[in-house]
C-alpha cells in the first residue's frame, strides 16, 4: 500500500572522512529499505565559472531537479579566484533556513541531560553578506545586512516548524539594543510572524543573555530563530552542551521546498581513510532529510537504530571515548534497526 | 612604611539595586582600612547635553581626574534624544578593554570545576560603531568598524595582562573565515604583538567552534581576547559555566591609565530596596580595582573574605539559593577580613 517509486537524492560525499561517513548512510538507508536513489557528485578539482568554486554546475543542478539532498563535509580549498563551497551551496540554492535540532543522546552523558532544542539560522544574509571594504589604511569596515524578506522568511519557517514538530514556543534572539535598525528589523518581522501563530508562545532574547541561560540551563529555551552569525555561534554551543558536531543533524531548507541535510562537522583529514570516523552527524542529517520528505517510519527506525547503539555502549567510535570502526559501528546500527 | 595618602576613586552607585550594592562595597572597603575615598556621583534626572545623556559631564570629570573608578548597573532611561549611559562611558572615557576574570567559586556547584578563564574584550568599535540606516526600504545594514589602532591597543593590553598574571596563553577569537578583511585585521594586529610576546603561548580560533569547545571543556582556554561583540557573547557565556553575572567582575581600562571597574548585571528593580540583592558581582570588580593601584594586599583580603563566605554557604543572598540579606552578608564579609 505504500508507495515505493524510489525518490532521486542528491548525495555530496563531500573530502576527508565524507565518503567513510556517506557510505555508512548507504549501507544503512539499503538495509533499511529506503526507496532512495542517490545521485553521486563530487566536489570538482578546478574552478567551474559557472559557479566560481570547485562546486560544478552540474552539482548544483541535480539538488535543483531532486529538490532533495545529503551533504557529508567539504574542505574549500585555499587559494583565491574562487568562493567557499559551503557558501556557495547556499547562495546558489538559496538555502535560507539552516535547522539544527539538539537533543541529548540517551547513553551518552555530558554535564547535560535532557538538551531537547532546535536551532534555525538566517543563512543568507546577515553578516555574511561578504561586503567588506577598507575605509583608509588600518581601517575596514564589514556590512551586516538585513532584509525584510529573509527575515520573514526565516521566521515563517520557524514558526511553520514549531507547530509542526508540537513546539511550544519560539525564541528570537537578537542584539537589538545595539544594532537597532538591523537587528530591530529582523525582531520586527518575528513579532509579524508571532502574530500569526497565537499557539506558539513568543519571546525576544539578547544573544548575550541567551548564551548565558543556555550554558546555565538549555532547558529555558525550546525553539531558536535567528540572523545567520548568531546562528552559527548559537548552534555550535548547543551542539557542545550534548557532546559536538559530530553528534548533531542540521539541515538546509531552500525556496521551492528544496532540504539539504548536511554535516556540519569538519573533513578531519587525519583520521581520513582509516576506518575510524563517527558517521552519527551525518546519519542524523540524513534522518531529517527522511522526515522531510514524510518518511517519518523510515525516519524513526533509523534514528531508534542509531540511538539505541549509542545508548547501548557496546560500539562507539574513538571521538565518543570507544574503539570500534566506522565499518563495526555501521554493523552495529544495521542489526538494531 | 606603607603610603596611606588616601587615594580618590569615583564612584557611580547607579540604579535599583546599586546604591545597596554600593554600600556594601564601601562597609567593606571601611573594615579593611583600604586607602580610598569615595567620590559619588549619581545618574542624572536630566540629559546633559555636554555627554548627550543622563550621565552628567562631571561625573565624567571625576573619572578623568581620579582615573580609577566603580560603577554599579545603570539602567537607560527609555526616550529618544539621548545615548545609552554603558556606552557613553566607553565611548568618553576611551575605555578600550573590558576584562572579565571568571572562575568558579569555591563551594559554589555547578557543572563546571576549576574553571578559570580572562576574557578580554575590545571596547570601543566593531559591531558597536552605531554606524545603521536603512537602504531601501525593507534593507537595512549596520557597519562594524575594526581599526588597527584600537586592535593593537587591546591587543597589547590582552598580553600585557597574560604576562603580567602569569598567563600561559593568548587566544585570540574571530570569524576571519568569514569576515576576511575586519577579523583578518583583527588577527593580523594579535598576531604582530603576540611576536613581542614569546613566552606567552598564541592561538586563533573561530567564535563558534570557540563557543562549542568552552561549554565542553573551558579548561582548554585561559586568555581570551576578542572584538566588541564577541567579547559580550562570550564574557556572558563565561560567567554562565560559573554561575552568572551576579558572580563576575569587570574592569574597563582607558587610555591614560583609566580603570573603571563595573558590575555587569542589571539594576534588578524588582528587587531594588529590600535589602536582597547580592553585591558580590561589585565587590569583586572592586578588587579588580584595588589591583590595578596594586593594591594586592588589600584585593587578596577582600577577595578571600569574599571567597570564604560564599564557599561557607551559611550566609548567601536568594539568587544563590540562600535567604541571606544584603546587610548580613556584607557582616559575614567583613567577619571573614
Ligand atoms: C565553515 C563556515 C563557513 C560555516 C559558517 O560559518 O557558516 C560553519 O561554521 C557552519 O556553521 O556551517
Ligand atoms: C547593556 C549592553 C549595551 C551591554 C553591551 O552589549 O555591551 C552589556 O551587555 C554588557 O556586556 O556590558
Amino acid at each position: 500500500s505504500v508507495d515505493t517509486t524510489p525518490i532521486t537524492a542528491t548525495l555530496f560525499p563531500g573530502d576527508g572522512i565524507g565518503p567513510e561517513i556517506a557510505d555508512s548512510v548507504k549501507q544503512v538507508f539499503r538495509a533499511a529499505d529506503v526507496p532512495i536513489e542517490w545521485e553521486e557528485h563530487y566536489v570538482g578539482t578546478e574552478v567551474d565559472p559557472r559557479t566560481q568554486s570547485f562546486l560544478t554546475w552540474e552539482s548544483l543542478e541535480s539538488v535543483r531537479r531532486n529538490r532533495v539532498g545529503l551533504k557529508g563535509p567539504m574542505a574549500t580549498p585555499i587559494g583565491k579566484g574562487h568562493r567557499s563551497l559551503n557558501l556557495t551551496l547556499r547562495k546558489e540554492l538559496n538555502l535560507y533556513a539552516n535547522v539544527r535540532p539538539c537533543y541529548s543522546l540517551p547513553g551518552y552523558k555530558t554535564r547535560y541531560d535532557n538538551v531537547d532544542l532546535i536551532t534555525i539560522r538566517e543563512n543568507t544574509e546577515g553578516e555574511y553578506s561578504g561586503l567588506e571594504h577598507q575605509v583608509v589604511r588600518g581601517v575596514v569596515e564589514s556590512l551586516k545586512i538585513i532584509t525584510r524578506q529573509a527575515s520573514l522568511r526565516v521566521a515563517e519557517y520557524a514558526f511553520h516548524y514549531a507547530k509542526a514538530h508540537g513546539r511550544e514556543r519560539v525564541s528570537a534572539i537578537h542584539k537589538a539594543n545595539i544594532m537597532q535598525k538591523t537587528d530591530g528589523l529582523f525582531l520586527k518581522c518575528c513579532r509579524e510572524v508571532a502574530e500569526k501563530y497565537p499557539e506558539i508562545k513568543y519571546e525576544e532574547v539578547v544573544i548575550d543573555n541567551c548564551c548565558m541561560m543556555l550554558v546555565k540551563n538549555p532547558a529555558l529555551f525550546d525553539v531558536l530563530v535567528m540572523p545567520n552569525l548568531y546562528g552559527d555561534i548559537i548552534s555550535d554551543l548547543c551542539a557542545g552542551l550534548i557532546g559536538g558536531l559530530g553528534l548533531t543533524p542540521s539541515c538546509n531548507i531552500g525556496e521551492g521546498g528544496i532540504a539539504l541535510a548536511e554535516a556540519v562537522h569538519g573533513s578531519a583529514p587525519d583520521i581520513a581513510g582509516k576506518n575510524l570516523a563517527n558517521p552519527t552527524a551525518l546519519m542524523l542529517s540524513a534522518v531529517t532529510m527522511l522526515r522531510h520528505l514524510e518518511l517519518h517510519g523510515k525516519a524513526d527506525r533509523i534514528q531508534n537504530a542509531i540511538l539505541n547503539t549509542i545508548a547501548e555502549g557496546k560500539y562507539r567510535t574513538a571521538d565518543l571515548g570507544g574503539t570500534s570502526t566506522t565499518t563495526d559501528f555501521t554493523k552495529a546500527i544495521i542489526d538494531h534497526l
